[in-house]
């Protein structure tokens, strides 16, 4: 089967921007939906025409025999061979969610086997009154539920290394996922210990063989934290926490604190392993940036990236996910030039505080070398920095939170590499 | 470990509804989010005392040995036993996105094991250019993501029975989920294929053994219908679909045709075994009622339900699943005393058009019988109807599309079960 690919018209194209990124209003008709001012046959053709003289297709082999029973626990296609290597597989999946079995995963000390019945969860420390709960005790309380991104702090760091790397999306970029997160409010909870005045700080710790532990601000414990029960809907899986995790929406991965057994109140940070010997970042002074919390807001190109070879000039979509630690994304700039020019992408919607944006934006690609970079800015103002800024305001010893902006190179055989420009 | 629930104190609490029923103001504080007025001592308390004079937990087994490897492709604890049947298990799901191994199916005739690479679709019948997609094609298009509900017609038919019925949430209401889907505008692929003025409907069939096929009016198609590839972030699922389904958001489950490899616009309805022997319903005076497709309003209290015994007097939060095939829902009141007195609930954000809302509503159980309902109400003003209503409307052979109010009966013992009132 051949498929038609072909340039499109430019006297029908808004071009915006240099290289032939074209205008997002060719993704908005409709009103509010996303749909097709594209779909005019003058701009893009990549359906093939059926053959001539037939109107219907041949009837496949699985349309003789009765189908396979649907499984109580539903797995994917064996022509599907999606994995986490533990990163999430970005340059594969589409949209705002990730799903429970691709969501990244990091653990210091493994996964542990938890027997739910056996957990407990304690508050304690500087509190009136230390409380103790089992999973059945906590499944009574209120519920609250939110769509969150989490981060590894270490997600990009590749991008402070002198040369590109022979990578992809996954491996560069995919310490991101996104999920529906329900459970209990931790200002509830700590209500109900009743925090003593001179408490600033808490320490989280999880039940795995680690024990990894981290010191988190009451002031943010108050105003958005949660214990979450829930991932998309059915229980967490151990490898995200099972049966209970902190969320500290917005703040980098390792703050979401798995498997958690204890929330201890203290006066200020505990200093732990995981927060000097990790998650800390040696500056350009030689100082050291400690307890920095929310991930800045930052967007990748998920497709087309490196891996999917593009196939001739033609039509393209350029997407992507877009987020930050400190609010909304607001605005999506893509360019195909390296950063010279720019065109705004379509935010799909629901648009969420502290979640993954889906990015969209439609291009023409004439064949020739092209740079594809996406740039984030979020609704306190913040714009997402050059690999250049960067580096300038850090040095290349800081490791965690590069949140620069990353380039995917197209060469004229359709190969996307990861490029500096 | 004993736990302590007791009687909130009626001094502290703002009743608003007969039985115990709270205002969800205890549910709404600290500006939007949905967290802890109920937090306060006097209100709840559900967390044990820990233990005197200790001040940690005991080191439990799994923290003393590294945990295990992580899954590339992930799965739940082994401690959790969540199977669809193949309905989803409402009772012990929450938020409002459904994992896709738990999302409910029905499938006429089995679920095809399909090649992909050997798949086409095809756009014929009155339109200018008949068109085949491969995959790889259809890929290629801009793409739109949506979070959608799919309700099955047959849910819910058991009310239409003489007598209550024994069983839970998932038997009665489980052919009900929710997901992120990506796909295709289908205005777009018909725009590229040029619809023949004299088409007012289509012909959608699917590649299962059962050449599942449905007429849906074309209006729809070109009003925010799609073809989806991904359902909450990864490529759908054999079960859900694979490699392609269509998506008619708001319609009964049927019409959105799973394993899609035709479209035919044709001039009319073409009458198809799945829309005359099924999904049509005899209606009180003789009549049948056919086409028709938007889901009305409805909504199913999840927790408590059967399966989900009460532990004793107490603070209880009433939750549940809310939707809409015409629209968003804009209230759903709570009821614990067979829907003599009304409460708001508060509605989980993001509310969205055709989409799960996740509904929650504090409640006092003071350890007598309660019978709970939950009644939604959509943008267009549509409000969910009791049982009799709905009988008296349809009289009792109608079979499908039954959103009348679902009951659940609370006994002193603590036992729940589905109920008429």
């Amino acid at each position: 089967m051949t498929q038609r690919t072909r340039l499109l018209g430019t006297d029908n194209v808004d071009l915006v921007a240099g290289n032939g990124l074209m205008s997002r209003r060719h993704l908005l008709t409709r009103g509010a939906a996303v749909t097709g001012a594209l779909s005019s046959a003058t701009l893009m053709t990549l359906g093939s025409p059926a053959a001539a003289g037939t109107d219907a297709l041949t009837v496949p082999e699985w349309m003789k025999v009765p189908g396979e029973a649907v499984e109580p626990y539903g797995l994917p296609s064996r022509f599907e061979k999606l994995a986490r290597n533990p990163r999430t597989p970005l340059q594969y999946l589409d949209g705002m969610i990730t799903p429970n079995p691709l969501h990244f995963v990091i653990a210091h000390n493994g996964v542990p086997d938890i027997d739910p019945d056996q957990h407990r969860f304690l508050i304690h420390g500087l509190v009136k009154r230390p409380l103790e709960f089992t999973l059945e005790a906590l499944e009574r309380y209120p519920r609250m539920s939110r769509i969150v991104f989490l981060e590894c702090a270490g997600n990009g760091r590749a991008l402070y290394e002198e040369q590109p790397v022979k990578g992809d999306a996954q491996s560069i970029q995919g310490l991101l996922s996104c999920a529906e997160w329900t459970g209990v409010s931790l200002a509830m909870l700590l209500d109900e210990a009743g925090v003593d005045q001179k408490s600033k700080w808490l320490l989280a710790e999880g039940a795995d063989a680690a024990a990894m532990s981290r010191s988190i601000p009451l002031a943010k414990a108050l105003d958005d934290a949660f214990i979450a029960l829930y991932q998309n809907g059915e229980p967490l899986r151990p490898s995200n926490g099972f049966p209970m995790r902190l969320m500290v929406p917005g703040f980098h991965g390792n703050m979401n604190v798995k498997w958690l057994r204890r929330i201890e109140l203290t006066e200020g940070p505990m200093m732990t392993k995981d927060e000097t010997s990790h998650y800390s970042m040696l500056l350009k002074d030689g100082s050291v940036a400690q307890f920095k919390f929310p991930i800045d807001a930052k967007s990748v190109i998920t497709h087309p990236s490196p891996g999917l070879t593009m196939r001739g000039p033609g039509f393209y979509e350029i997407s992507g996910a877009a987020w930050s630690g400190n609010g909304k994304i607001v605005k999506v700039e893509v360019s195909v030039d390296g950063g010279r020019s720019w065109a705004s992408a379509v935010l799909s919607e629901p648009v969420l505080s502290k979640a993954i944006t889906r990015f969209r934006s439609p291009w023409q690609w004439d064949g020739g070398p092209a740079v594809l970079q996406s740039r984030a800015t979020d609704d306190t103002g913040y714009v997402q920095p050059t690999r250049e800024q960067l580096l300038e305001k850090r040095g290349r010893n800081a490791f965690y939170f590069n949140n620069a902006i990353t380039s995917w190179g197209v060469a004229s055989s359709g190969q996307v590499t990861h490029v500096y420009v």
